[in-house]
């Protein structure tokens, strides 16, 4: 039975160090060489070895385990961040426990509480924190129990905490569709709006709005439509917005998969051409974007660097400064979704 | 400090059993209702209770945590499959460890030896099988170490082994795909295949090739060019089969991200029409094939169901009673990439 076998005996068996053996099967924080990284497995394997993650997280405080929470998994803006921060850990000879939120509140903070209990030695948040209330303090106290107990944290948005943190420019790229859908003339928007508690939706609203003050509009030009981030809510709240807002000419779905369900609605159900009726732009630049029935003029965020930043923050060599922040960049991606506002006859 | 509450203060706070504590806050077998848990965890957040997940399970030789193992989370195919699965771990009170292999057959064996490692209590491996090769037997030997040690195995597709399984009827589909185009007067196909090692991949190709002999054509009326399951290995396939067999009037890409690929190809660079010129299919039908620029024609198959169904069989009531197996269906769902022959003039 492979329960009798011992680190040291792997160690032997590919004339490598314990210290080596033990950062591999054990997920140590210095990197090991790719080559003596396969001796280790190799040996392990043909030994039967099986290292008691349990035991030594006893003995450490702490597992080779980090924890990412997600809003969906299969919303592609999480699935591909979470590529990247998985291909960092992976790297580290780190595992990924993975917990997705299925957009419940209140299941974040009960996530965090479980992930500290499983002892993993790091946490990454990839949703959108909330704007400043009980549920956001709930989760923070979550956190600073977790960092108290020597963990470490980082989040995509500004969680308002010592935490590593990767900055996506949402006001900037918001500014830039203003300026995008001015330019071409549109003086009449509809935007599709996220779920309103949470600061990425927030910061892309004020950052168009703001935007289209400066640029000469007024607030009154512009009709907001709830959504909540998904296709299906986008679709819905495209029928809303033409109900509502018959004259506006172009729409801003504050992200991609909500622009998605709004080319849909405009061309399924209330037979709209895009761009020659009604212009849309989303946000995030998903990879199917150029793929669409009419390719999406969005605002591109680097995902999987967002991912591959946080995650490095957390596990790589220069973790233990402390808490650090990364600003990403968010730049217009013009394509056939948008198009001169039609002149009225 | 939170470390001296002990989970009998948990379970006076809220008025409920010791028992009822422990299922919620470590992870038992039994469900709990919602309302418990809810006291439970408010009771536990209250006095910053935090349990110690490998003292468990050292004591238990198992934690409240599933493994599951995909090839790639940004794959719209395992990200709803994952979604699946983490929606029935998480109504367990179980959280999921998700592995990424990035197609990186390696890291598969690797993966399970750390999971065990860690002392999940079942895994789920989400990945096609190899067919019958050395990489395969030494997957199947790292399982069946894991299903000594009491972990439950169950996975998608036919891996060999006393697993439970889900197995989607990959021929079924592909043999209505060639009837489909067979219907239309297609009589020279292109097919676009995926890693050739995968049982999957040979799964729809010979239900391709079978069911289209048996409708009265010959192995020679196809032409397969080889991708990797990624739209960019669509794409390249996609030009490599106009210049091998260019009066191919009809393509079977056997997932939709290679399809997506080759629409992209026809599309951008070989000026072709879809389906006046070229018809094109895929299989999968993930979510965004109704938003394509041609909406796609393709083999439906339940992903979310599928991963529900495999994690039921981990850690669902009847998860006691054995290996199980489940046949999930896959139908043909014809949309507007596929139409009749281009007559010849």
């Amino acid at each position: 039975m492979g329960s009798e076998v011992t680190l040291q005996d792997v160690a032997e068996r590919a004339g490598l160090s314990l210290a080596t053996a033990s950062r591999v099967l054990n997920g140590g924080k210095r990197v090991v060489a790719a080559a003596s990284t396969a001796r280790i497995l190799q040996a392990a394997e043909e030994l039967g070895y099986v290292s008691n993650g349990p035991a030594q997280a006893l003995a450490r405080s702490t597992t080779a385990v980090v924890g990412l929470i997600v809003h969906e998994v299969d919303d592609p803006y999480f699935a591909t961040i979470a590529k990247g921060a998985m291909r960092v850990a992976s790297a580290h000879g780190l595992l990924t426990t993975l917990a997705n939120t299925f957009g419940d509140q209140d299941l974040e903070v009960d996530y965090v509480q479980r992930l500290q209990a499983q002892r993993v030695r790091a946490l990454l948040l990839a949703g959108s924190p909330r704007l400043a209330d009980d549920q956001q303090a709930r989760l923070n106290s979550a956190l600073e129990r977790f960092i108290r107990g020597g963990g470490r944290v980082a989040v995509v948005g500004d969680h308002r905490g010592p935490y590593s943190a990767v900055l996506p420019a949402n006001r900037r790229g918001a500014a830039q569709v203003a300026r995008h859908l001015f330019d071409l003339r549109h003086r009449r928007i509809g935007i599709i709006s996220g779920p309103a508690h949470l600061t990425t939706v927030h910061e892309r609203l004020t950052g168009f709005t703001d935007a289209w003050v400066d640029l000469g509009g007024t607030p009154d030009d512009i009709t907001v439509a709830d959504g909540d981030f998904s296709r299906d809510g986008g679709y819905s709240a495209m029928i809303q917005l033409v109900e509502r807002a018959p004259e506006a000419s172009a729409v801003f779905a504050l992200n991609d998969l909500m622009a998605i369900g709004a080319l849909a609605a405009l061309h399924d159900d209330l037979g709209r051409d895009v761009p020659g009726d009604v212009s849309v732009v989303g946000f995030d630049d998903l990879w199917m974007t150029v793929d669409l029935r009419v390719p999406l003029t969005t605002v591109r965020l680097p995902l999987e660097a967002m991912g591959t930043r946080a995650m490095e923050m957390l596990v790589g060599a220069d973790a233990a400064v402390g808490p650090q922040q990364a600003r990403m960049p968010a730049d217009l991606v013009v394509r056939a979704s948008t198009g001169p506002a039609p002149v009225s006859s």
